[in-house]
């Protein structure tokens, strides 16, 4: 689980590197698909994981805009703002915690229910899908993508 | 581990049907980033998949050429062949495998060392960020792709 998330963080900074060489106007562009841009894609996944882990801990939900953030400086600074209390949450995650249950009334009035282990693996989910779609984007500019590769970069920590 | 590995094998099932309402030359059709069509990536992650499976268990690996699976049934027939195989390592997984050590020739002569647990979230990290390729492509056909979610799937089997 922790290895995971160690992973998007990792590759997350490795998009905030790659996204330094590109022009505001490039990362800001409306694009096909996801979230429809670069940037917002980023700050989607930022919002997303730190939402889910504030609704675990029955905390309140983040509510501000992505028009607030229209530069890579301020998604950066946001990210390193709510990763102080991720990572907290992540690293003190222990395995009593995979099957406590989380209720949500979906919009139909279907009350659905989900694990905290299945909430913490969407996380997890949610931003490789959407890097992914940063991958396809990224060739449609000529150029190269981050690597999405797992093994080689030291996780495991042998 | 386990829950993440039907994560996307069901997903992929839902990329199958979803398939099932392009035509064959869409599926085929040369497009920009990842492996370059939709079909080729399916293809793609399910001999990725078996392939780490096959090498973890030192078995020989899949030779075999996508110029034979140019079609949606040969793919799926692959996959269908393959996933006993990947579907009983996955379930034997234990705790005790996870720090397994697999070595790795590179092609700079440099030895490279993952656990077998890096691998195992390798190939899950790897067919995610796949999947998300495919979801822009889909956007780019002006079709819905399918849910990336993970929650509302009965995963955790509660």
């Amino acid at each position: 689980m922790q290895m995971l998330f160690r992973y998007n963080w990792m590759t997350r900074e490795d998009w905030y590197r790659w996204c330094e060489d590109l022009d505001e106007e490039e990362l800001l562009t409306k694009r096909i698909g996801g979230v429809g841009g670069i940037l917002h894609t980023l700050f989607h996944i930022i919002d997303v994981e730190w939402s889910w882990i504030r609704i675990l801990q029955g905390k309140p939900d983040f509510q501000e805009n992505f028009k607030d953030y229209q530069c890579l400086q301020k998604i950066r600074e946001l990210d390193a703002k709510f990763r102080i209390e991720v990572e907290q949450f992540v690293c003190e995650w222990d395995e009593s915690m995979e099957n406590r249950l989380f209720q949500e009334t979906m919009p139909d009035g279907r009350v659905d229910t989900d694990t905290w282990g299945e909430v913490m693996r969407h996380v997890i989910a949610h931003e490789i899908h959407h890097i992914g779609q940063l991958s396809i984007w990224a060739r449609e500019l000529g150029r190269k993508p981050v690597s999405a590769n797992l093994i080689g970069r030291g996780l495991a920590s042998i």
